[in-house]
C-alpha cells in the first residue's frame, strides 16, 4: 500500500482548496472541523486510525472550507476592476451595447452546500443583465459573483436573490435576472422505496431533486417587460427551458429532500428522541454538536432559523451509512429456483443480466456521497438457479450503505454473487462522486466506471463482450 | 465608467489563479510577461493605456502562468497521499478491486496551452488504469495528475504520453490507457475561406480543430489485451466514440492549424520577412523577442525544438487582428438589389434574416480568442433594398478583426447595417470565451449571448418575437 505522508498530503490539499497555507484562523478552523469529524466516524462506528479514513477528517475541512469560502469573498473587490467603458448607440433609436444591450451567460456550472442539511448540490446558473450607463462588466465576474454566493451554505431561491441583488448593486445596470437548475441528491431509502415518500419537486431517474428558480432586479422585476422574452429566447437556444421545469414555489416548504423528514417520527428534528447502540461509544447529542461545531467553524451562525435542524439532518443522512455488525450472506435459499424449460443445464449455458440497479454510497474519504448504477451479469448456477433482480437489488443496497470505495463496491457485489452461483459473474458500476465536483478539481460532469470479472467472464471474452454489448444497448434505448 | 482600482484588482487576480501573492519568483515573471504584453500591444497599434487595455498586460499575465503552473507541480506530491489499500479478490479466479478491477475515470474537462502557437486548446481527458499489488489511487487524482501536465505548452500525443507514463510509475499499476479529446481554435482567415487550406484533421462547423490520441503503459501497450475493449465499451457508455474519431497520428506535421501555415510564404517561420507598417513603431523583431521572454518566462526554453516558430506563430495569429486604420463603411452600391415581385413596397415589410454567420475574435482584456456566430434580422430599406450574406459576413469579418469585446461588436454590426437601411435591424451573437476556460474561473461549456435591437425591432415586440423563432428554429434543425 502507498506511503500516506502527511507533509505532502497536506501541501497538496492546501494547494487544491486554493486556499494560502499557514492562515492562522484557517488552520484553527480546520482543527476544529477535524475533531468533529473524527466524532462523527466513531458515531458511525469506524475506526478514525484505519488506513482510507485517516485523512479523512483534514479532507473534509479541506472540502467545507473550500466549499464556504464565499463567506471571505467580497463582491466589490470582484466587480470593481471590471468595470469597462462601452458605449451605447451613438445615433439611432434602440438597445445595444454598453446602454441596453442585453448580455446573457449561460450554462455556468457551480455548486453550494444545502443549508438544510449540508450536503452538496450542483447548479448551472444563467445570468443576463441589461447594462446601462455605457459600462459593461467582465464577463468571468458574473461567474465569479454568483460563486461568492453559492460557495456558502444556501437554498436555490436565496441563492439567486443574493447573485441578483449583488450584481445589481455593484454594477448598478437597468436590470438583472438569474436563472439556475440545482440538483440535490436524494436520500438512499427513497432509490428503492420511492412510493413512500412525498417530495413534490420532481425525482428523475439519475437520483436528484430538481429545482429551477428565477431571481430578478430592475427592470426585470416586471415580468411583463419585453427584456424577459429576449432572456428566455437566449437560454432556449442552448436547449435550457427554464419554464418547463418544475416551479419552486410550489414546493411547500424546502426542495431538501431531508427536510421533508422532519414530519415524519424519529426523523429529523425529532431525531434525538433515537437511542443509539451503546457499542458505538459516541452519543447522539455529541454527533449533533459535533457538526455544530462544524457550521460554527464556518463562520455560520447555527442558531440562524434555516440552520437549527440541519444537524440533526447532516446526521440523519450520515447513519444511513453507519457500520453494520454483519456482513451479507446469500443462501440458496435466497435465490428464486426458475424452471428450466425442460431442457437440464440450459440455465448455466445462459448469461443473465439486470442492469441499472441503483445505489447511493457514501465515499469514505471524503465523508461525501457517490451514487449511480450498477449492472449485473451471471450464469446460472450448475444447479439452474438464478438470482430475482430484488435480491440483488438488495445486495446492492447492502453494501453501498456504508463508508466505501466504488472499487470495493464492485468487487463485494460480484464476490458474493459468485459465492452462491459459482459459474461466472460481471458487474460494472457507474458512478458520480459529490467529491469530484465539490472540491478543488470541480470536474462537473465526469464519471467513474469501475469493472469486476470473475470465473466464465474473466476466461471467456466472448461473455464479456455479450454484457457490455447488453449495457451499450440498455443504454442506447434508456 | 467603472472605478479600476489597481489594489483589488491584483487581490482579486491573484485569488482567481490560486496563487500565493507575493512570491519572488512569480512577481518577476508577472512583470517580465507584462512588459512583453505592452510590446505586442503597441505592435498591434493599440494604445496599451486605453482602458479597456490598461489591465491587459496583467490579465495575459496571471493566465499564462496560472495555464502553465503545472512546470511547478509534483505527481510524486500529489499522489503519494493518496494511495489505498484495497483488496482483490478473496478467493475466486477473476480481477476486482486492489487487483485487476479496471477503473475508469470519464470526461474530465481541462485545458492546455498549444506549444506550437500559444493559443489555449480544450481537452475532454479519459483515464482508464487497472490496479495491481492490493491498492488504489483516489479518484480524483487521476485528474490532478493530468493537469500536471495538461497546464504547460503541450501538444495532444506528448500530453497523453506524459499523463500515462506519469500515473504508471506513480501508481505502479498493471497498466494505464489515457484517451484525450482536443479541441483547437482554426485560424479566423479559414472561417471564411475555408477551401483555400488544407487541414487535413476534422474541422466541424464551431470553428474547432479537434484530434483524438491515445496513451498507455503496463498491459495496455499490447493492443489486443482485452482490457481494451474494456475501456472502449466503458467510454461508449457515456457516448464517447474514441475509435470514430480521426486517428491523430494521420495528421502529417502537427494538428495547430498555424503550423501549416509555416509552408505559406509570408507566413509562420517565414514571417520575419513581412515588413511591419512603420507608423506602429514596433519591429516584428522586437515582438518577437517579446514572445520569446513570455515563453522564458513561463520557465519553458525558447530553443526547445517544438518551440522554434512559436514566437512567429503566436504573432502570426495576433496581426490578424491588428487595428486598421479605416472604418467600415456600407454605401448602397455594395448592396444587392432586390426585385420586388411587382409588388412596390413589399420590401420594407419583410423581415430578413441571415443566421449563423461565423466569426473569431480577440477579447481585448485577455488577448484570448473568442469565436462563434452572429444572427442578423432586418427589414429591407424603404426602397426595397436587401443586403446579401456575403456582404454581412463581410461585416462580421471586418468587426471581428480586432481587439474586441462581444458587446461592442454586436452593437457595431447592427449599427452599421442600420446606417444604410434605416428601418429595423437586430443581432444577437453567441459565443464561446476562451478566456472562460483557459482562467481561474473554469466555466467549460458556457456562452455568452448579446443583443442589439434598433428601430422597428425596438419598437415593434412582434417583430423582435419573429426574428428569436427563426433563430430557434434555425438552431433546432442545425
Amino acid at each position: 500500500m502507498g506511503a500516506l505522508d502527511d507533509a505532502h498530503l497536506d501541501e497538496e490539499l492546501h494547494c487544491a482548496v486554493g486556499l494560502v497555507p499557514g492562515s492562522g484562523s484557517e488552520m484553527l478552523s480546520t482543527r476544529e472541523i477535524e475533531d468533529a469529524v473524527k466524532v462523527l466516524l466513531h458515531g458511525l462506528g469506524e475506526d478514525s486510525g484505519r488506513e482510507g479514513l485517516k485523512k479523512t477528517p483534514l479532507r473534509v475541512a479541506k472540502a467545507f472550507l473550500d466549499g464556504t469560502r464565499g463567506y471571505k469573498l467580497k463582491v466589490k473587490d470582484i466587480v470593481q476592476g471590471a468595470l469597462f467603458p462601452e458605449a451605447g448607440l451613438e445615433s439611432a433609436t434602440g438597445c445595444a451595447g454598453g446602454v441596453g444591450g442585453l448580455v446573457v451567460v449561460r450554462d455556468m456550472d457551480m455548486f453550494s452546500y444545502c443549508e438544510s442539511c449540508l450536503l452538496p448540490f450542483s447548479i448551472r446558473c444563467h445570468v443576463g443583465y441589461i447594462p446601462s450607463g455605457q459600462r459593461v462588466v467582465g464577463l468571468s465576474k458574473l461567474s465569479r459573483v454568483a460563486d461568492v454566493f453559492a460557495r456558502r451554505l444556501q437554498e436555490p431561491q436565496r441563492l439567486a436573490d443574493e447573485i441578483s441583488s449583488a450584481l445589481q448593486s455593484s454594477i448598478n445596470p437597468a436590470g438583472v435576472a438569474v436563472a439556475l437548475q440545482c440538483s440535490h441528491i436524494q436520500l438512499p431509502e427513497t432509490l428503492n422505496c420511492k412510493a413512500n415518500l412525498k417530495i413534490s419537486s420532481k425525482l428523475d431517474m439519475q437520483g436528484w431533486v430538481n429545482a429551477s428558480v428565477f431571481s430578478s432586479s430592475g427592470v426585470f422585476k416586471n415580468e411583463d417587460h419585453p427584456f424577459w422574452d429576449d432572456f428566455l429566447a437566449l437560454l432556449k437556444f442552448k436547449g435550457i427551458h427554464m419554464e418547463e421545469t418544475d416551479p419552486y414555489h410550489s414546493l411547500a416548504q424546502s426542495w431538501c429532500p431531508l427536510r421533508s423528514l422532519d414530519i415524519l417520527p424519529c426523523n429529523g428534528r425529532n431525531l434525538t428522541n433515537v437511542k443509539f447502540s451503546p457499542k458505538f461509544g459516541v452519543t447522539q447529542t455529541s454527533m449533533i454538536d459535533a457538526v455544530t461545531s462544524i457550521i460554527e467553524a464556518l463562520g455560520e451562525d447555527p442558531s440562524r432559523e434555516e440552520l437549527m435542524g440541519t444537524p440533526s439532518r447532516f446526521i440523519h443522512w450520515l447513519t444511513n451509512f453507519k457500520k453494520s455488525g454483519f456482513e451479507m450472506k446469500l443462501s440458496r435459499n435466497s435465490l428464486h429456483m426458475k424452471t428450466t424449460n425442460g431442457v437440464a443445464g440450459a440455465e448455466q449455458n445462459e448469461m443473465h443480466t439486470e442492469l441499472s440497479l441503483p445505489f447511493c454510497s457514501q465515499c469514505e474519504h471524503h465523508l461525501l456521497p457517490f451514487h449511480g448504477v450498477v449492472h449485473v451479469g451471471y450464469f446460472g448456477s450448475n444447479e439452474g438457479e438464478v438470482i430475482q433482480r430484488c435480491i440483488l437489488q438488495s445486495l446492492v443496497h447492502f453494501y453501498s450503505v456504508k463508508l466505501q470505495v466504488q472499487e470495493r463496491l464492485t468487487r463485494q457485489i460480484a464476490e458474493t454473487v459468485y459465492s452462491v452461483l459459482g459459474t461466472g459473474v460481471m458487474v460494472v458500476v457507474e458512478a458520480s462522486h459529490t467529491c469530484m465536483i465539490s472540491r478543488g478539481i470541480e470536474k462537473v460532469g465526469c464519471t467513474t466506471a469501475t469493472l469486476a470479472l470473475l470465473g466464465r467472464f474473466s476466461t471467456e471474452p466472448k461473455a464479456k463482450t455479450m454484457f457490455l454489448q447488453a449495457i451499450s444497448n440498455h443504454t442506447a434505448t434508456g
